[in-house]
């Protein structure tokens, strides 16, 4: 299965047999909004907290998932799912309600391209026939635990992006039809140094790029492989740095295709500085807004490249630098 | 693969090639002290945080596995680790200094047997020759974080469990000699309704035993098959909790094979409450004392339960209930 260095390359081609993605108000009036099989008016989602309603956002997204799969609850072997909240507890809440065998993982807002990688090593491996994968975010919930309560007002920088409250799941199936998963390359932590978390694009552009050139070189391709390439969540200031930094390295990026998650999914109009972020970000534009362009024909090859920042609160309160991730899947028609 | 529902039987027997633990003061002036490949005389590890010291140690679990496995770093194709730090910083920080592909995991307590059961998937798979599994805890670390900082000095509950400065890594490799990794079972999300964070033995308790339950229905064997069954950290409360619900429906346990790592680790003298926790517990035990056990011949057939309580302190005080898991994992020499 593998293949160069960090690399795996699925024979079986594990098929994503249904997907889904659930949001909230402020990405309903976004520009993918028709993408989204749920939108919610209330960011609340009739819950009395923000944490309660970031796990419905993504129970609903698995829920809708699996109902579309056609595939019994009980017959799905595995549920692989992470989040931004302290100790994963909107996957581990949504793992209690599925009652599904759980592997929790956390790649921040990475961990939607780690869960779909496990997935597909899953299936393709023979442990499982279906696996549901799933990654969510909320704004008020990774405002309050990663800056500050959104009611305090607190104003910041253009650098800064827009967590996305949104959830994304896929079931990834041994047999099937649907959109394949073909490869994998699993990111190395790099870290330059960068430590203000109100500036994480540029701090998870270098490991984005890290983990584009491992794709390439590992799976001998040049990016117009690709019809579409999507980073996670690098936003303006994130993805001009990565273009900046894939140029200066020799990779050629065909300026057609290159994308980022966190620049589609809002209207230009919408105030969210340097675009959108949170595991939530990448997950409901992949498993909503690019499978369907991938089932209607208009995408063939597509590389999503999530990025995560892997720090916390506490790590920045100590002067840490930011160490940084990107894992990349692709998925192919 | 897959054997039953939520079981997997590893044909090609990922071997352990090499393990290491690595521990403090308090676990050093334990029962297993000469177990262990370090223990530490300081609970700082000469950081300037407690943070930091727990990232240490798992670093020096990973450095002196690998060191003993006669592997290169280079070679090693993935790390595979997860603590209970907010957002993992000990493990994603450790990823960081090894610079090898990293996939971050979360289970609470039960990530080290999480992190062994993916890392015999990857290799099994054939997604790589080696990997690194790794977990940690650190006793100031998870009190300041989970709880009070230890200076100020909280009582607690004789249900309370004592948080394990530890760490473990071990190499899982495709050839090479050593205990054979041979099945796995990946446990569901059981939540009884307690909520009470010094008593997470008895709420981790029914997660054990369903996976264990499992565990042997799905492999068709009896408890007997094994020489020594260990759970993670239930402590005394909760193993006496998993030995009355394996009574009750109907497994035949041995009294003499059963038992857990945070009875183990400590001496009964040390004032620890109900016994040993953390990440760093099952960790520590399983790849200093048990691989010990299994090398020289002493055991030949372990089953490690490793438990996780995955509560936040903000679903806590959220008045939500401490849903829990356990995983798996069967090594034979």
């Amino acid at each position: 299965m593998r293949i160069g260095h960090q690399s795996l390359k699925f024979k079986s081609q594990p098929k994503i047999i249904a997907s889904s993605a659930v949001v909230g108000p402020f990405e309903g009036a976004g520009e993918l909004a028709n993408d989204f099989d749920i939108v919610h008016d209330d960011i609340w989602l009739g819950q009395n907290s923000f944490e309660k309603a970031e796990k419905k956002l993504l129970e609903e997204a698995c829920d809708t998932a699996i109902k579309k799969s056609n595939i019994k609850k009980e017959d799905i072997n595995f549920f692989v799912s992470g989040d931004l909240m302290n100790q994963i507890i909107s996957s581990s809440f949504t793992a209690r309600t599925l009652a599904i065998p759980y592997f929790g993982v956390f790649g921040a807002c990475s961990s939607s391209m780690e869960g779909l990688a496990l997935a597909s090593i899953l299936v393709e491996s023979g442990a499982a026939d279906y696996v549901v994968a799933g990654a969510c975010s909320h704004n008020a919930s990774a405002e309050k635990q990663y800056r500050y309560p959104t009611e305090y007002g607190g104003q910041k920088p253009p650098t800064a992006q827009w967590t996305v409250t949104g959830a994304g799941a896929g079931i990834i199936a041994r047999n099937g039809a649907g959109p394949k998963v073909t490869s994998a390359t699993i990111g190395k932590v790099v870290d330059m140094g960068l430590s203000d978390p109100f500036n994480m694009g540029s701090a998870m552009a270098p490991a984005a790029v890290d983990t584009l050139e491992a794709h390439f070189r590992d799976l001998e391709i040049q990016p117009d492989y690709y019809d579409f390439i999507a980073t996670g969540d690098l936003g303006a200031v994130g993805h001009k740095i990565a273009w900046d930094l894939l140029e200066k390295h020799g990779v050629n990026m065909p300026p057609d295709i290159f994308n980022d998650c966190g620049l589609m999914i809002y209207k230009p109009t919408q105030p969210v500085f340097s675009g959108g972020s949170g595991c939530g970000c990448s997950a409901a534009v992949t498993y909503g807004h690019i499978m369907k362009r991938i089932r209607n024909g208009e995408l063939k090859k597509v590389l999503i490249v999530a990025t995560g920042a892997l720090l916390s609160p506490m790590s920045y309160q100590q002067k840490e630098s930011i160490p940084c991730i990107a894992h990349a899947v692709s998925i192919e028609m």
